[in-house]
């Protein structure tokens, strides 16, 4: 098969490495640093500007897959014209936008489309769409979170994308479903310790991480996504959220207008930087709860994954990368041949 | 007498108030708002630009005495200058260079000088200097803070000054004596709680608060300034600091190079101004160990003040205002004759 993978970055690249193993794959970025990275791995790759979305029905003609992992903010745009080429796609961009929108046009364009499929979003999708099938669920709890195995004061957290993006997964309000009820709280309230065998005690809150799940699974009457970090961190945050240090509201500086979130992502940026050699982990479990044969039963998913030091893979990137690319796989054996827009509960089940 | 206050913020404007029920008191200042508060006091005003320092000479040699109540950066220059001209001083701009450094021109220009006379340093180094004549004194440990009655979350912090000058004083090293010892250690350490009964458990941390006490006091083995703030409030300024915005490196944004302390400073403006009508306290305990007649013994020495509603004057101007004008008339009585620069402990004395 031929794939084109748009977006070179620490997660399109792994994507990129492992599925070139078995396929033909061309990468897509605009930062040469990037594709030289690749190049490395005896990968082709082409220079492209992801957002001259005019020009990728020339630039893509020729592949039966596309992987989208693309920064979220371009991702809603750059998905809406690959369906429009009529191209397959599996999106792991996590845009802010409701993907479902584009589920006619993918049928019309009638083309595979499979977004989300990540970790959480993702594969944790995939395993509540495959639970939905075997007993009736009345409960979904999702918690992940991916941290570095040195803790550093005073955030004891490092991330491998943007902080102003992890601002926004923190201000973001929250929605979830308790008792039937779509409710939406402060990112960061809820919070809770747990302990994990692994690496001790951790604290959940909640993030606006059911995503699809919102409009795909309405008869399930609690869902909840939480993220996990080292107790004391969201804490922490919300104190500068409280502070004013995350608002959009401009601040004058030497005749400069320069609103607080940009400064404080600045700030941030080394703080939070995933080194390349940073070790990290990735952990989630997932708790379902449900009637199955008549009677109460509950399952427990759990996943723990480390830093790869020999070829310096994140977690985060594995966990993400080859959810992804097993999916590519899927496709590229047949396996899966529905045409239309998917998100992962649908594959799951 | 003729009294000239240099300086109408919040605590010249009190001092000038004050001293006016029975001197012929001019306050100046280069804020027009802040004089015509005073005019409505009926004080005579005289807008300055106090750093022009040639022009000390012609504004103030007709003054008997002159208060210097200007901020502490440009305190040294200007308390030299008004020493040059040949004029009795009380000082409390609390600026960071060591005042004894003008101790030989102020006996040489023949003039009183007393420097730092507010609450800490002033007050409780008076009350040091009072002991030290009682006792053999082997512990001296001065808590201090003004606090918002109303606690608001993060900081639950006010204060009438800017942030820029508070985190300043978080920032500066704080230099104390433990068992003969000068140690520095960093502003914020040495946490520890305190019941008080007026307002409940507060936390207290070392800063660089004993100024000349370090050089006139070498025989007390154990000197300690800590400042009260509600608990919590030190480790999250701590963590800020940590954080990195606290910072005097620059940070670029948008072309324009800004230091992350310079940014932090104006978000937190709006966060800590103290309003005209909030109401606040002053909270002072002095404890001293030593031992007299052959026999330990250890003194406190409780301050408790409030905001006054009545003519909306805070507990802090109050506090450090009325010590100083008490100085000040103290000079005009005449019961302090002596020429040369003091500090306050020798006052005590």
């Amino acid at each position: 098969m031929k794939i084109a993978v748009l977006g070179a970055g620490m997660i399109g690249r792994t994507i990129a490495i492992d599925l070139n193993k078995n396929h033909e794959v061309t990468s897509f970025d605009i930062d040469p640093r990037s594709l030289s990275r690749l190049e490395e791995n005896n990968i082709a790759v082409e220079r492209a500007n992801l957002q001259s979305y005019s020009k990728y029905s020339a630039w893509f003609q020729s592949y039966d897959i596309c992987v989208l992992a693309v920064p979220g903010f371009m991702g809603f745009d750059a998905l809406k014209t690959l369906i429009t080429c009529g191209k397959n796609v599996v999106d792991i961009s996590f845009f802010s936008e409701n993907a479902l929108e584009l589920s006619d046009l993918a049928s019309e364009k009638d083309v595979t489309v499979i977004v989300d499929f990540g970790l959480a979003p993702g594969m944790s999708n995939m395993i509540l769409g495959r639970a939905n099938e075997e007993m009736a669920i009345h409960s979904f709890e999702c918690l992940v979170g991916g941290l570095p195995k040195i803790r550093v004061k005073p955030f004891e957290y490092k991330a491998p994308f943007s902080p102003i993006d992890v601002i926004e997964e923190y201000t973001r309000p929250a929605r979830f479903v308790a008792n039937g009820e779509l409710i939406t709280q402060p990112a960061l309230s809820d919070r809770r310790l747990h302990e994990f065998g692994e690496i001790g005690t951790l604290e959940s809150f909640v993030t606006d991480g059911l995503r699809t799940l919102l409009h795909t699974m309405p008869h399930i009457k609690n869902m909840k996504e939480k993220t996990l970090r080292y107790p004391g961190h969201a804490q922490l945050i919300s104190n500068l959220q409280l502070a004013g240090f995350f608002s959009d509201d401009k601040v004058m500086i030497d005749g400069t207008a320069i609103s607080a979130k940009t400064f404080t992502s600045k700030i941030l940026f080394d703080q939070w930087r995933l080194g390349v050699n940073d070790e990290e982990f990735t952990i989630m479990q997932i708790n379902i709860g449900g009637i199955k044969d008549g009677k109460e039963k509950e399952v427990t998913y759990s996943l723990y994954d480390e830093f790869d030091p020999a070829t310096k893979t994140s977690s985060m990137s594995r966990t993400t990368g080859y959810t992804a690319s097993a999916l590519v796989n899927l496709l590229a054996e047949k396996v899966f041949t529905q045409k239309g827009l998917f998100p992962p509960e649908i594959i799951g089940k």
